[in-house]
């Protein structure tokens, strides 16, 4: 399968306002799934993969926030009995869609790159479901989006849009944790285009 | 997609005559695939997936050759010109396949699973050319291969055939090597269905 990319500079990228954080520190971010987990069930979170061009070269869309140290994909927690599709729209809208409505991007979800399972209420996940794990307590869901020729952007305040190049992801899950660092090997059976 | 995965005690395996080795040495390989490089240029390899299911839980058949550390994805190498299905039905075939015609499975290629290049004549691979590199040496193809509810094989009597559980592979380039070890992030985008 042919995934066409367009250089850097055919997107724009604008300011918006900060986007409010739900959590304080990471034990604090637990402690709330673990009370979401008590009324709703397993967390279902989803996250897009957005490449651009540069030099020929495919590179990766993260998120950091400022004054954190990892990067993420863009994406987020679905509503109870939310589609995946849908909900990951709605949450590259809020995280990277301009205020102006009729300028918000027509997201294009493309194939299910990954999916990443969390037995515990703590960082480590895992590409499958532990054996012994009967209630794992979210399952994160990579997808592909396949953006336009061009297309403006517009980012929170308190966020850094980056654009990494594969082979910085590659075999660097120390820099980018397992989740990011191995999207090269599971997007590696498509073909990329590089236009100009 | 849901993938149908059955029981290892479905599938027999009896033996047939040792595979005649082509190269004495890693070295010696590497300079075979040089001189086939000067006529032939960039070679590609197939390898499958192949899945059975043990305790419900994701196996991978591997193959080790007697006297050898590491353990290979049943594959090989293609003819010039040859079809990557077709080639890895052959491979298969010649790998796994009995000696009875009437007898060889009647091979299932699915999805691409990832592609691998070899920048040089070296071990390394990466799942991306890397930018600079206009000629790479080798590119390494991984496809899922469904198996049917049962099955007969006939492995080489020089090799010994594995089914190595996912959580065995996961983060373990040490043990498998970066191609087989990224197997499990590279296939969690399936549903896998464990059938008795």
């Amino acid at each position: 399968m042919v995934v066409n990319l367009y250089p850097i500079s055919h997107y724009e990228f604008g300011p918006k306002e900060t986007k409010v954080e739900k959590d304080s520190s990471v034990p604090a971010h637990f402690d709330r799934l673990r009370e979401i987990f008590q009324k709703e069930g397993m967390r279902t979170s989803v996250a897009g993969v957005l490449l651009v061009q540069e030099h020929d070269y495919p590179h990766l869309l993260l998120l950091k926030k400022i004054g954190e140290t990892f990067k993420n994909l863009p994406g987020g927690r679905l509503k109870p009995g939310e589609n995946e599709i849908e909900g990951l729209k709605r949450k590259l809208t809020s995280k990277l869609g301009p205020r102006l409505q009729n300028l918000v991007p027509n997201w294009e979800i493309g194939e299910c790159v990954a999916r990443w399972w969390r037995p515990n209420f703590e960082n480590f996940m895992y590409p499958h479901c532990p054996a012994h794990i009967k209630k794992p307590k979210e399952c994160r869901v990579l997808y592909m989006v396949h953006l336009s020729d061009r297309e403006y952007f517009e980012v929170p305040k308190n966020l850094k849009l980056f654009a990494v190049p594969m082979f910085d992801l590659y075999d660097n899950a120390q820099a980018y944790g397992p989740v990011i660092s191995s999207i090269p090997e599971q997007i590696s059976r498509f073909e990329f285009r590089m236009n100009n």
